[in-house]
């Protein structure tokens, strides 16, 4: 039997998704948390892994087990097990075809950029902080230079697996308000710091230290030493991936958005 | 030389405003730090005293000081002897009449409610949390009925000392998107847990334990015993205080909204 699942955390309490030695991992939170539910070990996979400080909303997650137990069951029972800063959403039976990964035909992320000369507060580590004053118009022209489908490699991190850099970019858009400035990405498949790299090559052009016109230059020379700095993990949300209708999964993911 | 300034800080980290023995407070945080920058001892007065874990958007201070110092100095200076949790917005000299808590002539809350089945991540302790599904037109109407001037003595807490139970409420309303409710308040001043109790008696009706007339019926009793529970101290923020236009303080506060 094949569950998928939604969870929601907070970064700043985990090394990031993938379990690793003596370090709280959200993976290894979940997988003990459902293994008390199911009595016997559980395996997740999920739709992207997060480095250590990036948020979820809507991280999609599947696993297999034996045991029958009600969605509520996999829900409020899984959350009973899991510490402060993670939570199961919903859990759903789906279809032994689906892989949480392999099955998605887009991801979104979201960055929340505090632009101000003082640092945040009660949403540090919450929010990426940038003091110089960014202009917002000249970050929204050169963010749709980057729409598209293009080799991506130039704002991958030198750690970057991946062997596909050529990457759909459906959505990048910015908006901001009372100095709350947010970047919504939807793109196919994500390289590594993609999303980071993206907003730190912005945040250049906002803060008027690099012409609009860099940020698509910087896509075609594929190098990524050219790129900006790396937006701060703490600002960055995994909101969530999208698959094939014919799967019925709930859509009630609502990401964040602060002023 | 008198000087007011604004105060951001995360209430989850604090005791509270109001110093206390062995605890950390953010008066003895923020009089501490401006007492570096000035070279002599500072003591502050807020607008508005908050409980512990209540956080606050654009708390209103003023201090004496025979230092001159720039309007950079008492912000950036401040902020770097500052613990994480706690800043300095602005700072600006005032006149000597002015004085945060008794020139202040309304002052202004958000509560930040969560309503779904599962806790809060992300925004733990940032957010209240209310499991059970909430009817917001109900808490609307309900909400209506306590506008104008009225004695609020039923939603005062036992320990509260203002002489004067009678305020009034110029704002209250309530606005929800996506599982994410949030109220407003704004009035000529507050009594202890006021705000946290009005909402915990919005609560009761939203969630059809009391009906919409409830609100109004407690308000008539003016016994506290009879009003809702207290919500959580997560959710609340104080947003900021308003004072007359002649002090010319800036108006830079942005109240947070999430969803």
């Amino acid at each position: 039997m094949k569950i998928a699942a939604c969870v929601e955390y907070d970064g700043s309490k985990f090394c990031g998704w993938q379990i690793q030695i003596r370090q709280p991992s959200v993976q290894a939170a979940v997988e003990s948390a459902l293994s008390q539910i199911a009595c016997h070990p559980i395996r997740v996979h999920c739709a992207g892994r997060t480095d250590t400080g990036v948020h979820a909303c809507g991280q999609i997650i599947h696993f297999e087990t034996r045991s029958e137990r009600s969605e509520k069951a996999w829900v409020m029972g899984t959350n009973s097990y899991l510490p402060e800063g993670v939570s199961v959403i919903w859990a759903r039976q789906v279809d032994a075809s689906f892989h949480a990964r392999f099955s998605a035909h887009s991801r979104q992320y979201r960055y929340v950029l505090l632009n101000r000369n003082v640092r945040p507060t009660y949403l540090a580590r919450r929010v990426g902080w940038y003091p110089r004053r960014l202009d917002v118009t000249r970050m929204q022209t050169a963010a749709r230079a980057l729409l598209g489908t293009h080799d991506f490699s130039a704002y991958r991190s030198a750690r970057c697996k991946n062997k596909v850099p050529v990457k759909t970019v459906s959505q990048l858009e910015i908006a901001s308000r009372g100095g709350w400035i947010w970047v919504d990405v939807q793109a196919s498949g994500f390289l590594h710091h993609m999303v980071r790299n993206i907003v730190g090559t912005l945040i250049a052009v906002g803060c008027g230290d690099k012409p609009v016109e860099w940020p698509m230059q910087v896509l075609k020379q594929r190098d990524r030493k050219l790129a900006g700095m790396t937006a701060s993990a703490d600002g960055l949300y995994f909101v969530t991936a999208s698959y094939p209708d014919a799967y019925e999964l709930p859509s009630k993911v609502v990401p964040c958005k602060f002023w």
